[in-house]
């Protein structure tokens, strides 16, 4: 539990800089270089490496070093635990809302009759 | 657009915290008080305003003041932005893997048609 507490908090910083993001989203296209992954931000090379490391340790992509070859994959369950806790809020959060929405509707019905009588 | 990746970064920063997640499910029984959201964590009072400060700037709670009583609630949306950009690199990810293996199967079928051949 404390594990997955853990897991959670590192899945949602990492996701939490446009940058990681962005390679996140490249690595949808499937296994490429890190120098391919990190093309064209505006950031120096040790900001790189640390967005990098973030994202690793937080499971959310995986390297494989080949030689000098540095390859970075994502996960096959890349944000699984994150996009779980978010669905699980979402419907939590629009059931409730129905149930207001359903208590309002039920009122005013009440009312409408009630006025008529 | 930028306001959209700083919003989406304040959202992905707001669950990053096990206590901020906690509110943010207990919220989604309804309406209620400071204290209700926010009882039983072992934490300083300035430590949980902090945490509170991050979820409203985050735009993950909202809070209504009445005279001395300030009263939290989620709104309609929350989370939306981040639980949509999860859904879609979910989708892009979970789409590759597909292609990849609908290109395996391809390959051992040809492989087996060609080995008996």
């Amino acid at each position: 539990m404390a594990n997955n507490v853990g897991s959670l908090d590192r899945t949602f910083a990492a996701c939490s800089h446009p940058i990681r993001r962005s390679i996140l989203e490249r690595l949808t296209e499937g296994e490429m270089s890190v120098t391919e992954a990190t093309r064209g931000f505006a950031v120096s090379k040790p900001a790189i490496s640390r967005h990098l490391r973030v994202l690793e340790e937080a499971g959310t992509i995986v390297r494989a070093i080949d030689g000098r070859t540095h390859r970075l994959r994502l996960p096959d369950h890349s944000l699984d635990d994150a996009y779980s806790w978010m669905s699980r809020h979402r419907e939590l959060w629009e059931r409730k809302l129905d149930v207001v929405e359903t208590y309002l509707r039920e009122r005013r019905s009440v009312e409408t009759r009630e006025g008529r009588a």
